[in-house]
């Protein structure tokens, strides 16, 4: 219990003392020479290393939550914190996680690698560039921009792109509001032609979504190429490989499609890769990272963005869809504090103990824990420790998963590191060793569009119909045009709430959930109903954390969080 | 001479056989520890390498050129085979250069990696991300541009900025017309504060420039914290400082602020770092670049943009005036060929033997000798020889080049490597061996603008007059009340001519250069005159290079050139 020590992340990361990515390497008996290095304690793994035997052997345990709330839950320190502990049992373990986008390290929220004592290092260097994948990603996106406005530009060349029809938008890691809706290609003739346009951050960008499923180069480009940009004057598609700019696109994403190795505090292994969007895209880690990761340990700990009704779903029904993997364990992380406020306890006062709302709050877990029975796999609850979490709640908590049938254990990675996590180690372990099956998908890919949203909607959200707006109807009718019918969906909606109304917490059930219109990721292969505003390009606070970073002559920084 | 060589330059890069970036450490006297590897084949250099007393020791050869013409005259190609020359003879010697932009790629003008038998190598690695440099100095670019508009936007924390007086400028690397000139900020309230803005390539961001001229991270910060952004609504400055930007941005280009180490064809060392623009910037490598060559080897050949009025201008006045450093030979490459053009012979024809237009062309490199001269440094003619040149021309140009007392040896490093420019290198070996001295800077930094201005005009451009526009004087006003007066200045004006005016070809004189407007740099450290159009982000052609680049599943990239 140490909720209460005063060391920062960064300070503790800063003074762990780490091991030359070498010895990582070694550890998972990868050598020397098949490592890229960037520098001292990061590597790029290449893809030859992936072996579709051993990743059949390996286990996979996805780490998910209970719909998120304010003070958070703690999934990626979950991850961290129980790689560590299954390692001290005795198991070779990995943790696969996503890269952080770099936007939120200087607006509100910090950095992404996990935290206190559950980290992955170098923890600048992860926030910061790393080894440049966001940064080759947003290129390759723009490249694309460039080109699309190019062919409008030179009539001679043309294909006749309509540019009031273009939805790809340029990208940029960074929160800045300013360039979410502009105009472009003013100045006269040398600027090209106005028209409405717009960024995104990079992790919005489908090429991160497309890099995250590509399985080698060639089906990078394949994808890339599949990218759909708009449509002619006289409504013909056009798709990235009819600008013919998937070639180039793909020789700048060479080094970002291999996926990077660094190591957890503890000194184990970890591959981070990729960082889709948790709702216009799949929100977990690249496909290559995850096999990767299989190939080179017997067990790789995973996480998917969101709450389980978003990432685990996605997780499952598009990413696993995909690849043919299938994890062995879902766990779900959860605190007391909230699941008091999902039963109604005020944000203020949720350190202090209220039986009563936690017990109604568990309703929100119920439902989570339904719906991993529903895709026919074992859960394990892990209890994220607080110093403010009583006896009493803690006990009523771990009698309520067992009798809901899930594993339970208490989870203090945050406070002690992998002597937190062996308990909820060896509860996983347990459920992993009990189980042999796979995932059974909660939609067919090859049912209607309409249907596929009704069945996710109905069977894990607990919604009682689905209202398809006009423009959510026009859009169905294209895309079946378009002979896209066969993707699977990826739902955009709030993350707040297992409906789209953020307000309704807890377990609502029975509402009515509105898809106003679809995107198309052609290219990253599925379709996004948008049940609700999806901000995809943050601003920054009244004082961003932008102004408390710096760096001393010798090079250490201070201020990141 | 093998121009008539059927292997492009990609070819020739990917069939040589490298060595391990250790191996070219280790002949610098670089321990493995010290090294940051980027891969096998690329490293960053620390810099507490850099040895003051060594520098003193070591010597500076600067390439420079004659006016540009539209064939190219090959100033990296001339440096680069100039290193294998140096190194053949026994000069132990490192070539220093800059990054190259990742825009011109997808162009049309191809990669700036050298070419033939003289280049450096990974080629494509140089020509794409690199290690990552460009990314980060658009980063801390754009992070500063977010903090402005998030100042504006957020009332309270306020500084006043008056949007409209806002200079600075986004960047990315990437020819992209469309966004030269846009409107950010539509959306209404949550989009920010509707103004005009735009973006530049990244090689002409001012953060480009600092990082080049920048001695140490607290020298760094100093520069960013001296941006100025803009003016309040009371007129009263504004700079990046007083947004409290630098640290954060300093943070961002941590690792972008270390020189990259490659090697040649011929495996000698190379180190490639910062590339600003040679117009609005100083347009050479980084001074930690150069401090780190000549502390680690005993000669460095480095290249500065366009001609000698231009580039080594700015190298001597700007660069040189800043570190202390001082070349101690001045190698200027010509061609037969652009020499004939001066002359006016037309593009078409230029094969074609023409002692008449090479007579009359010679008045450029003429002038050019004269103002090293001016400089106080010795001259070198490197004559870039071609298949089409004549027995005849050549010995007519290398008799015209002893006649105006400079040394003279042919070049053939583009076909040959090494072997082809041994002989320049003794000429070079034999001039620097005879030259004690410094340069002596063209005008005193004390003067007041408009005396600056004039000096280098009629000295080194042989202007008549120079003529400052209203909106010059306006601003040469407004940078004495800011107190920033005694600052160098670094000129704005076409590379195709001594004068302002791009038809002006051979030797133009006693013409009248306008200086329309100044522009600030003054975290940099200059003023900039601005002398006509200058194009921040180009756009791309009717057919861009990007249409061929591919990558096939090895990852192996063809179509670069």
């Amino acid at each position: 219990m140490a909720q209460h020590e005063v060391k920062s992340d960064l300070e503790i990361a800063q003074s762990a003392k780490l091991k030359h990515i070498n010895e990582i390497a070694q550890v998972l008996g990868v050598e020397v020479d098949d490592l890229e290095h960037y520098g001292k304690y990061k590597a790029k793994l290449p893809l030859h290393l992936i072996d579709p035997e051993k990743i059949k052997k390996s286990k996979l345990i996805l780490v998910t939550a209970i719909t998120p709330t304010p003070p958070g839950e703690g999934k990626t320190t979950t991850s961290i914190g129980l790689t560590e502990g299954l390692n001290r049992i005795g198991k070779k373990t990995t943790v696969v996680l996503r890269e952080p986008s770099l936007g939120p390290v200087f607006g509100i929220k910090g950095g992404a690698a996990g935290g206190g004592y559950s980290q992955v290092v170098p923890m600048e260097d992860i926030n910061l560039h790393f080894t440049g994948d966001f940064s080759a990603i947003e290129k390759a996106n723009n490249l694309l921009a460039a080109l699309i406005d190019n062919n409008i530009y030179f009539q001679k060349e043309s294909l006749g792109i309509d540019p009031r029809t273009v939805k790809w938008k340029r990208v940029m890691d960074m929160n800045d509001r300013s360039l979410r809706s502009i105009i472009t290609g003013l100045g006269g003739r040398p600027g090209g032609n106005p028209r409405e346009a717009g960024f995104n951050i990079t992790a919005a960008s489908e090429i991160m979504a497309i890099l995250c499923l590509a399985e080698s180069f060639q089906d990078l480009k394949t994808k890339l190429g599949n990218i759909y940009v708009g449509d002619t004057y006289d409504n013909k598609p056009i798709y990235c490989r009819d600008l013919k700019a998937q070639g180039a696109m793909a020789a700048l994403l060479k080094d970002a499609i291999k996926p990077n190795l660094v190591q957890t505090l503890e000194g184990n292994p970890a591959i981070i890769h990729g960082g889709p969007f948790a709702n216009i895209a799949q929100g977990t880690n690249s496909v290559l990272a995850t096999k990767l990761g299989l190939s080179l340990s017997d067990y790789v700990v995973t996480e998917a963005g969101f709450g389980a009704d978003l990432g685990a779903e996605k997780f499952l029904d598009i990413k696993c869809g995909y690849s043919g993997l299938s994890p062995s364990a879902v766990v779900i992380v959860a605190t007391v504090r909230a699941l008091k406020y999902h039963g109604g306890q005020c944000l203020k006062s949720l350190t202090t103990p209220n039986l009563g709302a936690l017990k109604a709050g568990c309703a929100n877990l119920e439902k989570h824990l339904e719906n991993i029975a529903q895709f026919g796999l074992p859960a394990v609850v892990s209890i994220n420790r607080f110093s403010s979490d009583s006896d009493e709640e803690l006990d009523f908590l771990k009698t309520r998963c067992k009798e809901l049938g899930a594993h339970v254990a208490l989870s203090e990675g945050w406070a002690l590191g992998g002597e937190g996590t062996t308990q909820l180690a060896r509860a996983v372990v347990e459920t992993v060793e009990n189980f042999n099956g796979r995932y059974t998908p909660i939609y067919d890919w090859n049912s209607d569009i309409k249907t596929k949203v009704e069945t996710v909607a109905k069977k894990i959200y607990g919604a009682g119909s689905v209202v398809f707006q006009a423009k959510a109807l026009a859009d169905i009718k294209h895309i079946e045009a378009l002979g896209l019918g066969h993707l699977p969906i990826c739902i955009a909606k709030t993350q707040k709430s297992f409906s789209d109304n953020e307000a309704l917490i807890g377990r609502p059930s029975g509402f009515e959930l509105t898809v106003r219109e679809f995107e198309i990721a052609a290219g990253a292969g599925f379709l996004v109903p948008i049940t609700g505003a999806i901000m995809r390009l943050p601003g920054l606070p009244a004082v961003p954390a932008a102004l408390h970073i710096d760096i001393d002559d010798n090079g250490v920084i201070s201020g990141l969080s």
